[in-house]
């Protein structure tokens, strides 16, 4: 079951893969994900020995199965469903589609595909379109838009309500004690939503989160706050990071910058979340690349408790939280409980 | 000069001195600033040996005159003069009261004192009113308000552009990297000025702010990341705090615990910005009483290598902040460079 869901979603993305199982195999990213971190962690002696590796995509199919009967619910209670817009400007095919696990679980799509030379007052008129559209509960414009676009006006003219999490409004009610965002970021919504589900305690822990970026380090610090954790945020002008991670209980990367942590950076039993993933040349490799996380994964193996990786991952979590969102937007709009 | 500024500042407050240098005499909080500090360092030996104390009121001084004279620039160029409305609606005695330092830089103030029972509606109608006043660059809704009242409808019916810094969009944008803020609250941007004007660097520096209030330590710890700190926000849930604080080169604290803070929390060399103040009973004190700020003052000056401190403070720099603050607005709203 799980694996046909798995299937049917992955076949959407534009990394069709050739071979699943075959060692020494050619392996796109988004297909290795159970079968990299397997051998990783048998590579360094039995699961006792080494750091459990938190399994993502059970978690993602749990909660697609959740949306789904939610959605359900919502449509035969109200008749109305949740629905999705996305905006896409110019050539952007390496985002995310949607509309296959929007058909799993009963979200309406709306894709809206203009040309790269469209003007910014027509994207700005398509994105006031989506406002007023009763049937649109959540509102995704892909990046990066063209360069003849201000951004910021573009991702500012999305309604807070159908917002996807980024907008100031939402992360300053996001910081702030007593105030409840319109939505969570959905990466970083992702990061937590994991942990919950692995009973792994937050509140009271020492956090860590390297890197402060709008779209994940920021809101996720915030996060972690708003879950009582005591949070430190590591950025390129932090002098030794390495005495501040080696305190921390959860350790949150999303830098971009391969191999920078180190197992002699980690507390041993600390939990590794890593965001940050890089593409890197490796003539070892039968392609000649691979992807490499933040987080040296072999070493952090030996030291930590539990890892959570975004190598190999299918994004199919991050999507979830997406579809989590929408949800949410459309319940508080028809005020479904 | 300065001391002419300062007595007929602070004779606007509702605290009138009585005494400002007999020794053992009554002295209300608001006027003992110097008085208290200097007795506490000689009290702990030469200044060589203990922690420099920072004169917050000359820096107070500096920054009036520098907005009296940046309004006066923008009165004899445009003809317009930055302005604040003030709202109180019911007993808000306790407040401060801006009129003075308002009067002393130029900027007109308008305030409005609305009777205990006034509906929420009428409140609503009072803010609108400043809201559209181009004469208001800045509206102050002095808290508490009556009960009856809810307090966020209140406080976000505030034009953002005129609010005073605490509006969910004003935080996010103060989180958000590449994002300017419209105002910065008053209190965290007072320390933030007082460590720049005494040359201390806050860039690559480890920060610990302790409390995690909407209007004080979120803000603070933002700011201090905006600034290039490394950021630890430290709160009820936190285990063992002295050993986060005993690693950071800059301790704010803002939680209201009479020395909670101890000389063995503070790494040699520290800088303190004590901006909790309680108010405890002494009965060796004259009047019974006395305010204790969230760090041990005594023990600090022994450790720290300087102190900023609220106790004793007359609050002066804060409402310097707050008429920067509208400053800066009506030169936004009015395109004055």
């Amino acid at each position: 079951m799980e694996a046909n869901i798995m299937r049917s979603l992955m076949g959407c993305t534009s990394f069709t893969p050739s071979v699943l199982i075959q060692k020494g195999a050619i392996i796109p990213r988004r297909c290795i994900y159970h079968l990299c971190l397997r051998t990783a962690v048998s590579a360094h002696g039995s699961s006792s020995d080494a750091a459990m590796v938190i399994d993502k995509q059970k978690v993602a199919v749990d909660i697609l199965h959740e949306i789904r009967t939610e959605v359900s619910r919502m449509k035969e209670s109200i008749g109305m469903v949740p629905g999705l817009a996305v905006l896409h400007v110019g050539d952007t095919k390496l985002s995310t589609p949607y509309w296959a696990p929007c058909g799993f679980v009963g979200i309406r799509s709306f894709e809206v595909h203009l040309a790269e030379d469209t003007t910014e007052e027509k994207t700005l008129e398509c994105v006031s379109s989506f406002n007023d559209d009763p049937c649109v509960h959540g509102i995704l414009v892909e990046l990066p838009l063209p360069t003849h676009m201000d951004e910021h006006k573009i991702l500012n003219a999305v309604s807070i309500e159908k917002d996807k999490g980024f907008h100031p409004l939402n992360i300053g009610l996001l910081a702030m004690r007593g105030r409840e965002p319109f939505f969570l970021p959905q990466t970083p919504k992702a990061c937590i939503e994991l942990l919950h589900r692995n009973n792994i305690e937050i509140k009271g822990k020492r956090a860590v989160v390297i890197g402060r970026s709008n779209t994940f380090g920021i809101p996720a610090a915030l996060l972690l706050q708003r879950e009582d954790a005591t949070v430190t945020i590591i950025h390129s002008k932090t002098k030794n990071p390495q005495d501040i991670t080696r305190q921390a209980d959860i350790i949150i990367s999303a830098v971009g910058k391969p191999n920078m942590v180190r197992g002699s950076w980690i507390k041993p039993g600390a939990i590794i979340v890593d965001v940050g993933i890089s593409f890197v040349r490796d003539r070892t490799a039968p392609d000649g690349f691979r992807w490499v996380g933040d987080i040296c994964y072999e070493e952090a193996c030996e030291v930590a408790s539990a890892i959570i990786t975004d190598v190999g991952g299918d994004g199919l979590l991050e999507s979830d939280m997406l579809l989590s969102n929408i949800l949410t937007s459309a319940k508080r709009i028809h005020k479904f409980l």
